[in-house]
């Protein structure tokens, strides 16, 4: 088993996405490639008291710490 | 579905662009490579109360942390 | 002896894992790649006084300092 | 359009180029390549209260963040 | 001779490995690779008072500044 | 017209190169390569009060932000 | 005349390496390749009052910010 093969079972499943700057952000993983680029549905993320909701998100894989 | 083809969805569409150093950018989204470098047109920013304005942006791809 | 070999040899052991931003992850090591990406089983690190628990974690391995 | 047809467009003219470390330099654009290195033809950029003018200036992709 | 062949000589070795975090490590040097990844046995490093111990460790090679 | 080649121009002429760290470095252009790392001759810097000279010095193409 | 010539010029002779966490490091340069990991012999550097010496000292390249 590799790595990537563990995102490919999580797709269409719930994540959270922990970022180096802190982020944590949630939504379904609905695609991702071998830069850990990812693609969330539904994404949302705490600023502060305000939970921002984004219908899709791309974000980019050198900003990942780890995928659950 | 890799991340690049939700790219591909957004081209000539608003979008948020959210950077590493806390600028978030808006415009409408004409161009991406494999970099995540962008083109937006009608760029804007907020630096403190100013509303800031780009006609046409080319945006390097390594700031960016999400597209939405 | 490649430095990667010593991953292969801790498969299906619990590891420690320390990050660049101060994190102590542990879990069992299910999966690494050549960029150090790791999937940790039954994975745990301390967020001040609360442990926090994730079944399966995807850790990108740009991140990692050491893993022991 | 890729995002470097863009640079193309504005080959001759006046650009904007903001920097990672903050620094906002105008000129002419002569040149760029895939790196996004860049070469300004009299550019210039405030320092304190000193405009500072270079008549070529080559200028390292790695450090841009946009150009408008 | 090239910056390579050093660390072969040291195979077996004790050494020291300072790291980018300010972190000194001590060991015997087990095994490299092109990217400075590194297994140390029996490693160990300060953390303030206490002295941490491993058996085996692997260390990622890009946080690494020397080796002796 | 590529960036490099307005370095190829600069060649045997005195330059500033300013670095990612704020130093300023002033010299004549002896050599690049495609990773911008340059050879000057007669380089000099401020360090304090302090003019530190150097009859040769290599210079990592990494820390440059530009070269006028 | 390409900038890794130069290093070649300075093998075998005294330099004096500055890195990108301010440390300076002395020594006979031994060995390099084109990522500008270096070998020192007979290195010191200064941590504080103290000077620490190092008979072989493998420098990795990407520390480096000139060498002299």
């Amino acid at each position: 088993m590799k790595p990537l093969d563990v995102l490919s079972d999580l797709l269409d499943n719930q994540v959270m996405v922990r970022l180096k700057n802190g982020m944590v952000i949630t939504g379904k993983l609905k695609a991702f490639d071998i830069h850990i680029n990812l693609v969330l549905e539904d994404a949302s993320f705490q600023d502060g008291d305000v939970e921002k909701k984004f219908k899709h998100m791309f974000l980019r894989g050198d900003m990942v710490i780890f995928i659950s």
